[in-house]
């Protein structure tokens, strides 16, 4: 609603090896996964071999009906996607599951991350007189894949075949006439992991709140690098990728992934208060109550709360009913029309020293009306902590923080600035440090690329990561 | 979501004086007041004299397009509605405002409330040989005072002179040509209040959340018994009906009202709190943790929590896209799909005893399914607490808490058989008392009828409270 | 599509005595009724004496879906109609059936046609306190019914008491809980018959062009001034306003009426094709072809050629997929994008000498671009024949033949100017003589005042015949 | 509506070569040719080389709204297509145009026609790693000339190097972002035009009723086998590959194209007049009047008539209003509504002997549906005459005249039993003969494999014609 950054897609897959309401499995997790991918989704459905499909633009409760939900049927298996694409002009043919027919059948992929190669990937296989109908490099991927179906004895081994020339982050289902398999890149970068019903059907899921939603129990997390098949033959783990420089985006669990869900064995929700206490500890403040940007700040700021003592509170109403059908008020109406998304509630802020409590600023745009809202409601002072280090350096691995003029954190040079720009008396980011300590006590490492500028693996030099994200261009 | 109670009604007048965007001012103002009613709404407007007008079944971003927003256009004067009807089947005529022509000229009507008098009233008009195109007791109201208009001078002496005859509950807003007439009965049981924008429009809505939502400021809430006129004449208050008994429902405090208004003085946020910290007085518990069901229960809790000194935690994550347009799963699904609309945070709850607030329980079923949740999350305990008494006897005065078969707490004899019920270790209802004190600390008396069976006025006896509402039957 | 003249409604009747599924009856019947009205339409359900309606605005096949068809179900009666209104500015309470409670029960109205004293009608209930949902007179004509109901012993009586204060149109059918009435003017303007079903179901149209829809055999007209009650009694005929001065509408033979319906036992199609045979007779052309303007014109061109012994031919191809969601050309192309909706077939035409009949001019702008069109085509000469009389004055029994200043017959002084502004080499009209005879053929007198400026009944002097059809005024 | 056979696409093309409203262009000309494929359409615009375009199922009217229209915006080139799919199941990624982006540039492919070695072309490039988004024969097409691209100096050079391995019907026109290439296989199975607009404009159309849409004039038709490219550098023809066997379908004339429509010279309207003048020639009826059905039998009833000197009358009215939108009536009113659609008018038949013209019998219900409703009418004698050959063979070049179980010529052994199965006193169909005079007229040579069995070129053998119009088989 306030223009955050986003992730860019989650993946969903069902085995159930027999006929079963394969889609409605899938309809259920997208809706658990809808917070990773607003902009299109879709659902492919396997039954005895026959794939059926549903696409479009929206949300999934937009773009799935009764009628289609019925007509996508049962099957054996079923993948879904939620996508969120970064550029205004939407291509029809970038949404996910990808279905195509190869030599030896048919697959459909569904893909979340982004590959760094994806460019030499898509020359290579053009200049072998390849077509591509999408801007997405999910293509290119399904075109390596099937090159090396054409030898490999299997799907998965092709797949398997295919990863070391696959460079970046993907976290992918991938369902074919009769196998489902789940893979994730050697530095697993994007989350996925897997579980199973009491009725026995597998559920891979870019998150454990999508297995939640469909009952499933939590198995474990694919492993970085891992190919996971599910077939008539059972499970099946092939591991020769594994082993490689772990590297899962800091980010997801101060930001992306939704509370509820369990990322390598450690609760969303929990680091999030984590990082309201690390702040509190960092960057304390002399204030009277600790009040939530809702609903991204809320955890944190009763992380600071706890570790502070003081107060928490609620201090907004975030109306649930202004969604995408909102009309913008006309020019006239726009200066006033400011507290129709968010209004604060006056009791708990007027003559009080608040802190205010989010997990980012992107543009600062949103931030600084909110400020104006609390001290228009009597707050006396206002002091901003945010629960995840600045934003300076784009992301090349499946989110939108992207271009350095859009990111407030990089057009001004300090934060004594950016705070002055957003009107608030204090304000602090979470250490880098601290996130690190946040993400360490799971024993795991991080891609903080968007933080430090490190990157896990190389990235292309001077060249927008965006390349074929744009309207086609063509030569003659 | 999850079937609780409703309010009725909510109402929005704007009074510009001169040609301003008052489409736009009741548009975003029913958005605030959407949660008093989501069946229908409709906004109608005046221009020089001339009524536009555009009502419909659904939500205010179900029924307003932006051509239809456009058509309504700028005007002096508008008046808008949102409604919420007990029974399913929907009548279109029922939908408010009512607009009508009579002998003396337009006038368009808004009603929050039920009048105890309504069949009479009807009967009465019928009589002399009126027609009714709906079955809700506006109509009657508007053959009143239309009555009372042939030969009164005004409306607002037409209203006047109608009040008498008009029993029960009625917060309302009339448009005329040239006036805004909003007026509330003597007992005052529906809120209404009224402001001023920085512009001058003045602005009357059923609560002052409507008021922020359009950037105008709270003067005060209209008497019980006030008619207030506003017109080219300024601001001129008929207190002729004034100094009766107060009788608020209390209910609007600890349940129907958003948080961030004020009603009568008070902050209904600030009621929700008390109400926990009440509750933590009169039922305290031994526990871990204090939790509330999203998003009723939250307030509470947080008052429980500090008035307890348990520690307040996030109980659940509510999945914000599940809404109406979600799909029913399948029977085989149902079972599987408990997740869907709300999850248990896992981290919280585990291996904990719980303190479970809400601000009802109606019939149960929503509440025993959200405790087997917990349990199956490995809370150790679950103490449920309820933020207000239990309901008990039905309102006539315009909510849809209604017949005794749908009440857990009339169905069941004892509170120790609702908690055996809804399978909780502990149950303890705020006691009337409380409410009364939480009431009390405004210099008020309410209507808690639904409590205890103490109306403020007679109430029809042996008889359906909603006669009307019901598919017309016919003579001969 | 070319902006012609319009018929105001249609109204449709069935009663089953017994569950039946009446609301498809009607819906099949208002198909077959829909060139009598396309801008709102609607149909009322009586289960048992509990009534069920749907209206809205639009096309029969755009207001009814599956849902809603099967949400008015079955029962023993049903009304539908179809509307025209001649404003802009459409009243979604003006649409029909209107249903209505009143002291005895429930009533729905459906009414085709105009009433010339609807504003004193109005005047007078208003001053009694009446109000008024809508703007048109049907709401007038219920509450003169209802007023006389009051004392009446029936529904039917109250009708024949009511029908001396209603002057002018009205071929009527109203619902009760157990009975089906169906009344017309004693002039008898608008057509109304009724016929009978295999299985038993009365079935009351506008034409019966409907009753063929439904599979019912035509048994007769209602009579001018005739009552005929439908109810557990069977058929019973009220005549006591039987006898005036008949006078159908000519207009409905030669023009609005469908080809298919027999009115008064005459065949539509016949008259047209008379109409064709006098114009040839009364104004030969030398031609090498006839043409007809789809699909108005057809019908008399056929007889002018089957008359004149010149060939008939097809002169144009209609796109039958440009409807209503066609979007208009940008000015770019609007010169370029003539021939999207009517194109020459140039074989019939080039270098031909052509009739080109139709079977009126409203405004003369859609004909003369016909007539360059034909042109452009190739044709030598074009000699236009209209097969009605000009329309000079306006008419006050329910069409929209209004304004003098939208009709070229009144701007243009004479026969020869009208020519040379649509371009055309000769025109003539059919004499009002001639129409006299094809009506004349039947043995019935008509009324013609659209022709003639003759009325059969006093029309309003010196007021515009929509008064109340704009947006509604208001006092104060 | 009365499920006859169907042409399989539609396609159109402009040229501006500088900015203009092509998408408006290519709007118009697709509701022209709209009757050509009614299942899905898209148009993609080429401005300055970016593509931009839109696709969707339904209708022009329902696919393309004024938002859709606008974003397509202005841009030098255009391309557009409207399909009808045979089977039930549709693929979105069918839907065309095809856009597509390869080692060259981008290119918009749209087909009108049928390749006869879609498989082992499929095959051929799958075995070389290539995959398939749809299942239509678009991509192995595209496939094949992309293939070519790789090493032509051209696109155009791309496409006249891959005609050789393109064996079966296609009339095609592709964009690049600067050249519109128009190309037609040998045999002309499928009509191809062009022609330009007064401003300079260059269309290219299925049919030349698509051109008179946009204001354009006819210049020629596109040879078979020839490839002309619109570009910066003006109209170039490539003949390479003309001069083959000449095999227009002689269906367009007697059947598919729209009558206004002119095709190798000749008018599609004259054709069917000439086909009921051939009709009454070689099978003449005792008879007082013929009626053509509509509206595909009307222009053969009149040359019929002319040729018989037997009276032409206006047999049936068609409900416009009856759509897609239609609501089936239940199994109980069925029986009833049979004159919904298609209502005889009574006075044309009634006691006459009837000769009823139509341009096929395909399973012959709808028939034998229409001559019950005659005689019910009080026809006298129904006398079928049939304006082209019965249909005795699949087409395997862009039709879906089928299999032959549909076919009631297949399935009856002679002219005989089809009239005693339709319920006809008589029954004759035109002669191939006669078809081949009304063709030969024209001095072309035309495909009557539908009639025959003998095809221009080889058909395969031993396999259905719509291999891969099904759901998606998938391997392992």
């Amino acid at each position: 609603m306030f223009g955050g950054l986003h992730e860019e897609c989650g993946v969903m897959g069902i085995f159930a090896g027999r006929k079963a309401p394969v889609a409605e499995y899938a309809y259920l997790g997208l809706y658990a996964l809808q917070h990773r991918g607003q902009e299109s989704c879709g659902i492919a459905v396997s039954e005895d071999g026959l794939f059926r499909q549903h696409r479009g633009d929206g949300l999934v409760a937009e773009v799935f009906s009764e009628e289609q939900l019925a007509h996508l049927g049962q099957g054996s298996i079923a993948v879904g996607h939620v996508r969120y694409s970064t550029t205004g002009g939407k291509n029809p043919n970038n949404i996910q599951p990808v279905v195509v027919c190869h030599v030896k059948g048919n697959m459909a992929l569904c893909h979340n991350g982004n590959l760094v190669n994806a460019n030499e990937l898509r020359r290579a296989h053009e200049l072998k007189g390849a077509i591509f109908h999408g801007t997405a490099d999910t293509e290119s991927m399904i075109y390596t894949i099937v090159g090396e179906r054409l030898t490999a004895p299997s799907t998965e081994e092709a797949v398997a075949r295919a990863m070391p020339r696959l460079q970046g982050a993907y976290s992918c289902v991938l369902m074919t006439a009769t196998k489902l398999i789940a893979f994730r890149d050697p530095n697993g970068f994007r989350p996925l992991c897997y579980g199973r019903t009491e009725s026995g059907e597998f559920i891979v899921a870019s998150e454990s709140c999508a297995l939640d939603a469909v009952g499933a129990h939590l198995i474990r997390d694919i492993e970085p690098g891992e190919i996971l098949v599910f077939s008539g033959q059972g499970v099946q783990s092939d591991r020769r990728h594994c082993g490689g420089r772990r590297a899962l985006c800091v980010f997801e669990y101060i930001y992306f992934a939704r509370p509820d869900s369990v990322i390598e064995g450690a609760s969303v929700h929990a680091a999030r208060l984590m990082a309201g206490k690390f702040l509190a500890k960092e960057s304390p403040a002399q204030a009277d109550v600790v009040i939530g940007v809702p609903d991204s700040g809320l955890d944190a700021a009763l992380g600071f709360a706890q570790q502070s003592g003081i107060r928490y509170g609620v201090g907004f109403l975030k109306n649930k009913y202004v969604g995408r059908s909102f009309i913008a008020p006309s020019q006239q109406m726009r200066e006033k029309a400011v507290r129709i998304k968010l209004n604060v509630i006056r009791e708990t802020v007027e003559g009080k020293r608040v802190v205010l409590v989010d997990d980012s600023i992107v543009r600062g745009t949103t931030c600084s009306r909110i400020v104006r809202l609390l001290r228009d409601s009597g707050a006396k002072e206002v002091h901003m902590r945010v629960s995840a280090p600045p934003f300076k350096h784009p992301c090349y691995f499946g989110t939108d923080v992207d271009s350095e003029e859009n990111l407030i954190a990089c057009q001004l040079d300090s934060v004594e600035e950016i705070a002055r720009a957003i009107g608030v008396d204090s304000l602090a980011y979470l250490s880098i440090d601290a996130a690190h300590q946040i993400a360490g006590l799971q024993g795991m490492s991080y891609c903080d690329g968007c933080f430090t500028g490190n990157y896990p693996i190389a990235v292309p030099a001077g060249q927008s990561k965006h390349k074929f994200e744009q309207p086609i261009h063509s030569g003659n």
